[in-house]
């Protein structure tokens, strides 16, 4: 099984694939979608990022994907960016025909780590734990193969495997 | 000139297209793009929203848009919802190589009114004034006239038809 992790952001959006044979995660690719205020205006921006992510998804070829469910605080122009960007994330995976998996940040932590209040450095050094030689693009990139790590776990524990293959080759 | 509105929502996205010719404004079509929750994940509720629009975009082929630019007060779970719509109705547009104008609601008001703190009812009254014997689909599809006007004018006003038909043709 292919999986797919995104951390969505405006200004960059990390990307991660690995590949999940039984209890053996592997890595794949990962990488970071930019797209700079100063390229364009924010359609233009949203535009951009979908085009590189679609690029992401025909390279990778993907069956199940996975996109981290953040809250920013109290700001409601940062929630309102995120949730543009965040929008993006979602959508082009389901105009690939997979299913999309949403974790809240402490699920990552906690399924990465063993602790739902880990700190970023340690996320980042248990993803290279689970992924020998990783060379990773970013810490966008870091937390996006830890969301896919996450998602294969949890597809796996649920037994949901065989309906993403399914549905993946439908 | 034609142009296009529209009313980011997850659930009811309103969008109205118009016709304008110096001062002369016509209206051309309006109505609602439907995601309900029951329907699928928040993926697949946002790959119907692309859809569904870009099905407007290519049946009513405007030449310039415009989306509300509004901010959910302090409630981060709802501005996060509208923002990922959001995300979706700027992208289209962009992906029709078009240039997307942003108004803010009392930007709108003020256009379409006359007054920035204007009342709802207001606003649907004069969008037909504007546009007579509009038959309009509901409140997200008003607000969506609303704002094609404000984009009209200001289109006009700002001397940027020109650049935004140059922009449509190439």
């Amino acid at each position: 099984m292919r999986v797919l992790g995104i951390d969505p952001g405006l200004r960059n959006l990390g990307w991660g694939v690995i590949d999940v044979a039984g209890a053996r995660i592997t890595h794949v690719a990962n990488g970071i979608c930019h797209s700079d205020g100063a390229e364009g205006s924010l359609a233009d921006r949203l535009r951009s990022l979908h085009a590189q992510l679609t690029e992401v998804l025909r390279v990778w070829q993907p069956q199940t994907a996975a996109v981290e469910h953040t809250f920013v605080n109290k700001d409601a122009v940062a929630t309102l960016k995120l949730g543009q960007a965040r929008g993006i994330a979602l959508l082009v995976p389901a105009q690939f025909g997979l299913e999309v998996g949403e974790y809240a940040p402490n699920a990552v932590k906690k399924c990465v780590v063993g602790v739902g209040h880990a700190a970023k450095v340690q996320v980042d050094h248990m993803v290279r734990l689970h992924l020998p030689g990783v060379v990773i693009k970013g810490p966008d990139a870091a937390d996006a193969l830890a969301i896919a790590i996450c998602h294969a776990h949890h597809v796996q524990a649920s037994g949901r495997l065989e309906a993403a293959l399914k549905r993946a080759a439908g």
